[in-house]
């Protein structure tokens, strides 16, 4: 496909959003064709499934339901989203994909890394990004920020203990695609963190 | 487990409802402690899935998407009702089940059965049924009654020829799995279709 997958990843309250913004203006300025996304939602079905997985209500929710319906919300918008623009030559940013399902349900969940991508091969149908921005920061800042900035979320709402192990397992994915995913210091001005994310999309697009 | 898990299968207009209304007052009258339920759905969460299943407006929903959204209702139900019921030694009724998902996503939407299984069973976690019965009617017939009752959902909508694949792959799990799936014949009287059907359970409750 002619377009450039870009995914962006990190524990809640990493700073994912502000760089998000900051790197669409970017693209955007620079005449760059592209298009920004989100997981879970993305598509009309998508979002209809985000409002389940993230509503308070629903604390019973099962580890496997959770990673199902995650799923479900990519296949959409693999098809529907993501191969269309990548075959339309655009770039495509993605807040969360696949790591993320690794990451929270793999890891925190403790469902595995193995069973996730299990499931999520057919969820994504091939389509892995060429490339994975993390945004390494302590969980425990993480929440903190967060707790100021809005009322948590059914994830968000987890313990710290939680968080502890979705980072753990970023951390390890790192170490294991290291040529795909890029670890930011994400414990710096948000000027400097958008200096690094520049740098590497700029190295990518070159490609 | 102590209960007995009985699963109901057939195509749409088969008559599957009528006949799982008269069992229910049977086992009712003769004693035996039984649960109705049904997917997608059985939980909140899964009716909240089930919605988005059913919902008209969402036709371009993948395939993949769709397998996806029936397993994660099917994990909440098996570990929200079928399990603690089965426990608790009664008799669960299932108006559909994982039958459903290898004749609808895996035939009609041609999956294949492989790949439905191989979701499927993180879904199940090893809970199969007892017993199935297939309510056993040519597709043009069910959607000819279905479309007397109501409009017609998402999935009822489809063309004849879908139709068709379910049932085809309904007919090839009987004679795959003939001892757990009955068929009964479904183009008769209601009256003989439920005696046919308290035979199977009565053999069944006595084992």
């Amino acid at each position: 496909m002619k377009g450039k997958f870009i995914t962006i990843e990190g524990t809640d309250g990493s700073g994912k959003s502000t760089q998000i913004e900051l790197l669409m203006k970017y693209l955007d300025e620079k005449g760059v064709d592209s298009v920004l996304t989100r997981e879970p939602g993305g598509t009309p079905i998508g979002e209809k499934i985000r409002e389940i997985l993230l509503d308070k209500n629903f604390k019973e929710m099962t580890d496997i339901t959770e990673a199902f319906l995650y799923a479900a919300s990519r296949n959409q918008h693999v098809r529907e989203v993501i191969i269309p623009a990548l075959e339309a030559g655009k770039v495509v940013v993605c807040d969360r994909f696949i790591d993320s399902s690794i990451a929270y349900q793999g890891g925190a969940r403790e469902l595995g890394a193995d069973m996730v991508m299990d499931i999520n091969k057919f969820a994504i149908e091939g389509v892995m990004p060429d490339m994975t921005l993390f945004f390494d920061l302590a969980p425990e800042k993480g929440i903190l920020r967060k707790k100021k900035e809005h009322e948590l979320d059914r994830l968000e709402e987890e313990k710290l203990d939680f968080h502890k192990k979705v980072y753990d397992a970023y951390k390890k994915l790192c170490e294991d695609y290291p040529e795909r995913i890029n670890a930011i210091d994400a414990d710096d001005t948000v000027d400097n963190i958008h200096k690094k994310v520049i740098e590497y999309v700029d190295k990518l697009l070159k490609e």
